[in-house]
């Protein structure tokens, strides 16, 4: 049996998302090989989140800056707002450096089983943005799921009375996609809105 | 593009065995999503195990304490060593509460790929152990890998000069093992160490 302390320690990283005992152990067992080196570092880099990282009042985002860097950015297009479940899917836009207008984050999606609803997401404060007027398009980049679609439809209809464009992100064949490997639903919706070239 | 506090986190999660940078991103943002109550528990056990852990100079096992808790219990038979590969496999054999003897950590196995020669073993303080002269059996607990048994072979070699028994775990089926899913070797060494019913 380990010390309490290392115990406590494994039971932290054991509740992170993709961890187990097992691999928390890991985890804990990598880092006491050698502590100065390893543990002090992330202590350092914990607390430096604690003390400086903060939500964007505006769009949800995680920054050290109030609004955040893409708030702030003035060569953004303020007229654009991409609507994301969750930050890790904003990263995920960012780091293709495809987009260049603003983001919301929505802070989940409608879910039944999970218990939840409108209320619990952050759709108040997209309204209030898209109500101040400048906002030209909503752009709902939300999972392809069941619930992410549902989702979508209900943001779409909460919006409907609002002067905005509302889009969404293509379906189709996955760039590199194999025909063979991919769903029938996914195939449909490639054929249906099949292009010219 | 996260801040640079952020990104720094992540990068030390990553680092971490069965973490990538994908499921660094997500324990992180999991960490995030109320740091008070997630970093802050994390920041106080890491610095708990910076305080107070320590390797046991015996045996080579982490514990608050020195000796560590198995080898100061008096309840503990020291004239059986259990010699393992790493902590991990320590904790293993300690979970199960099957072994009553005390431990040796030899930090690794022989290996030619990963260049691990003799030299990088706790080697020498099982001899001095040995030496000693209270230590009637060593349990070669090494994984059943080619490096492992190498090392089972090459430590069996080294203190063979010693009145010590050498012996090592059983092979064989494992508890609810189908014989289909058994690979040739185990089916072999399990055939041949039958034994009567």
């Amino acid at each position: 049996m380990p010390a309490p302390e290392i115990e406590r320690l494994v039971g932290l990283f054991a509740r992170l998302p993709t961890l187990g005992p097992r691999s928390a152990r890991r985890a804990v067992l990598s880092l006491l090989a050698d502590p100065k080196a390893h543990i002090q570092p992330m202590i350092d880099a914990m607390q430096a989140v604690v003390d400086h990282v903060q939500v964007c009042p505006i769009c949800g985002n995680f920054d050290t800056q109030v609004p955040c860097s893409v708030c702030a950015d003035s060569k953004r297009d303020k007229k654009q707002i991409c609507l994301v479940r969750d930050i890790a899917d904003l990263w995920a836009l960012e780091r293709g450096n495809i987009f260049h207008g603003v983001y919301h984050v929505l802070g989940g999606v409608l879910s039944a089983i999970d218990g939840v609803g409108p209320d619990d997401l952050n759709l108040d404060a997209l309204v209030g943005r898209i109500q101040k007027g400048d906002v030209e398009e909503v752009i709902l980049a939300l999972p392809a799921t069941v619930d992410g679609q549902t989702t979508a439809h209900y943001v779409a209809d909460r919006l409907s009375k609002y002067p905005v464009q509302i889009t969404t992100l293509a379906r189709g064949v996955p760039v590199g996609g194999e025909l063979d490997y991919l769903d029938d639903g996914t195939l449909q919706m490639a054929l249906k809105s099949r292009r010219n070239l």
